[in-house]
């Protein structure tokens, strides 16, 4: 029989949502009348934004004339788009991209999982942990790893604990890596990395010649001014990162899919001979060979995110949610419960009241307030004791959880 | 400095279309004047159908409102899309899939580049000489082959010449290889597996315990009814073959992604240990992990295509790009020039004549007719001294290149 990769057994069987969905339905079942609100997931739920649906409806009905029609575009986007990213995301921060810098993509799971694939297999790669668990699976199937250890890590791969004693943003190590994945703002605990401890990061990746991918999905989420949107915004990280951003969480394109990764032209790797070897021309070369381009429609859509009307109607959208993290965060803090991010971030990180684990509390919010969230322990090791609380939900579902919350949950 | 895959340094650089490009820009510099006709590109020039468009509207706006707003989807696609490609592609051909079976993605190139990934790299690979790019280069990328040879293949792959002696339709090899590519209808050649030579490669494939990877990315072409669809229309191949299959050009899609791979249940191979493995799991877990589900409203678009209105109008076109074909094959016989396909696929496969170099006739048809095609021998040693046109033209234009070929081409 034809041999397989045999990397993906060391895989954990996905865990930690159907393990939710289970415990939900049988507490359901015995429950039929309990209405439980859902704050676990992290996909939106407002509809997207009237500028992007007019965009989108003009691009499709472009596709059914033969001026307007568009077969095959560049793999790496259309100009009109990349443009735009670059002329908004980018210009007004201070950071000059090129366009063949920007690779438009259909996600950043899609992305931030299929990066590593142009590195060696025998690169040492390290994760914060908790961690969002794409970075680590997708190199487990590589075959950098080892095999699952009790511990809860895979062997050989580094895991840098995030925890309250270091504002959940870990400082770079002392040992020599190759490859690191930072998320900022961060999922699953809500927190930032600050300018510092990005400067940290890029001046040691440029003393060690280690590359950053850093997941910026987040970045729309960043109220504080202080906080860097762009790992670009550090000098010298042209050199030394690779950047991830989505339209996902930014604009509601959950379910559009649409995103963007920036390599910049001065990255630079080594091959088997130690030649430098330009690491935007291998990232070019993968995604033309196995991607096709994004959906016409959607490319036209993701460009009127940037349009004056577009960029009001996002922002509305961001500041609901927002709205619903401080909520969230107040309304816990009232308890007395220790809670982390909701400030920069669509995320609520929250300390278990009485130190109690990860899923003992999600039974008890589950039984006495009829509220879904997410263990922290379902991220790693070092998110044993904490919880995830979601802002992507209707404001008055929001509202009436944490009125449950601060009447039912017995502390 | 971070390591990278150095199995991308093997790949020959992406030289057949932008030396198209080369002497093509070349050509209208010093002839200003001559109106270039294309017929080289493999992409399609029709509006999206009626149907299609409609559907397509109603899905954004759709996203457009709260009651319905679609954010994540399943990574393998909607139950409503999943449903109609079952019904519609396989059971009047009598073969019965479960949902489970089919997984939505957003192009065939990218479904049959990854596909590697779940196997182990040690596997013996073949593929047909000329061949389809993104095969072979998937492959090397992942380290499954040695150099590129001055004979114009990777060592370590397995090459199957395909050429007018075996009706461009290789047999299976005495060799015992792991996995196998194949094309029906073929890109480059235009030709077809018979119901014949597909039950040889089903019996092969289960003597020797080898996968078939199946592309039928332009099934929707074939017009004799003898010729099979799906290669599950062969008695075992269930056990034995994953298929893949496109809107793109079957309906238009390639400016709006969309396709599917079939992996059925009883499809196994063996891990390190020489168990049995399901690889309609691994295959699973590789889509849902490096995978986001294609965009809702796309989804729904391609359901319209399984709407009488839109199955009527997609035939509408396939029948106008055939129109094309025909009228290239028969002008081209008229001069007593060989070809091959343009039957049942959109691509015409031509003898060059006196046996010119594929080159050579390239640089002949643009400077005396000034028309642009594809030289064979870009798609694989095997095809030098082939020519390939495609039918992905509008009508007049077609017209006017055979008219021309007639009256400028010096035979």
């Amino acid at each position: 029989m034809t041999k397989i990769n045999s990397n993906y057994q060391k895989l954990q069987a996905g865990y930690l949502f159907p393990e939710i969905g289970r415990r939900v339905k049988a507490f359901q079942q015995e429950n039929p009348q309990a209405d439980i609100i859902r704050l676990g997931i992290g996909d939106v739920v407002l509809p997207l934004a009237p500028a992007i649906i007019s965009a989108m409806k003009d691009a499709v009905e472009e596709m059914g004339t033969l001026q307007g029609f568009h077969g095959y575009g560049p793999e790496q986007g259309y100009d009109f788009l990349i443009n735009a990213i670059i002329q908004n995301d980018y210009a007004p921060r201070g950071v000059q991209l090129k366009n063949n810098e920007v690779f438009v993509s259909d996600g950043s799971k899609c992305d931030s999982g299929n990066i590593q694939e142009i590195f060696d297999t025998t690169c040492k790669v390290a994760v914060t942990d908790p961690v969002y668990p794409v970075y680590v699976d997708t190199n487990v199937m590589a075959g950098r790893t080892g095999a699952y250890l009790t511990s809860g890590h895979y062997e050989g791969m580094v895991y840098l604990p995030a925890n309250k004693e270091n504002q959940f943003s870990p400082p770079p190590p002392q040992e020599k890596l190759d490859i690191v994945y930072l998320c900022s703002p961060n999922n699953p605990t809500g927190a930032t990395l600050s300018r510092e401890a990005l400067k940290a990061w890029v001046d040691y990746a440029r003393q060690n010649e280690c590359i950053i991918l850093f997941d910026a999905a987040y970045e729309a989420f960043i109220s504080d001014p202080e906080i860097p949107h762009s790992i670009y915004e550090i000098e010298g990280a042209k050199e030394v990162a690779i950047e991830f951003r989505s339209f996902s969480k930014t604009a509601g394109f959950t379910g559009l899919r649409c995103a963007y990764t920036v390599v910049p032209e001065n990255l630079k790797g080594k091959n088997n001979s130690g030649e430098s070897v330009s690491i935007n021309a291998l990232w070019n070369r993968r995604h033309c060979t196995k991607f096709n381009g994004v959906s016409y429609p959607v490319q036209k859509a993701a460009e009127a995110c940037y349009s004056p009307e577009g960029q009001a109607q996002i922002q509305e959208n961001i500041q609901y949610y927002m709205n619903n993290a401080k909520t969230i965060r107040e309304g816990l803090q009232k308890l007395g419960i220790e809670v982390f991010g909701g400030d920069n971030a669509p995320y609520i990180w929250l300390k278990t009241p009485q130190n109690a684990k990860s899923w003992d509390f999600f039974d008890q919010l589950l039984t006495q307030a009829h509220i879904v969230g997410t263990p922290g322990s379902g991220f790693g090791p070092s998110g044993e004791g904490y919880f995830r609380l979601s802002a992507f939900g209707l404001k008055e579902k929001v509202n009436e959880a944490i009125e449950r919350i601060q009447k039912k949950l017995q502390l």
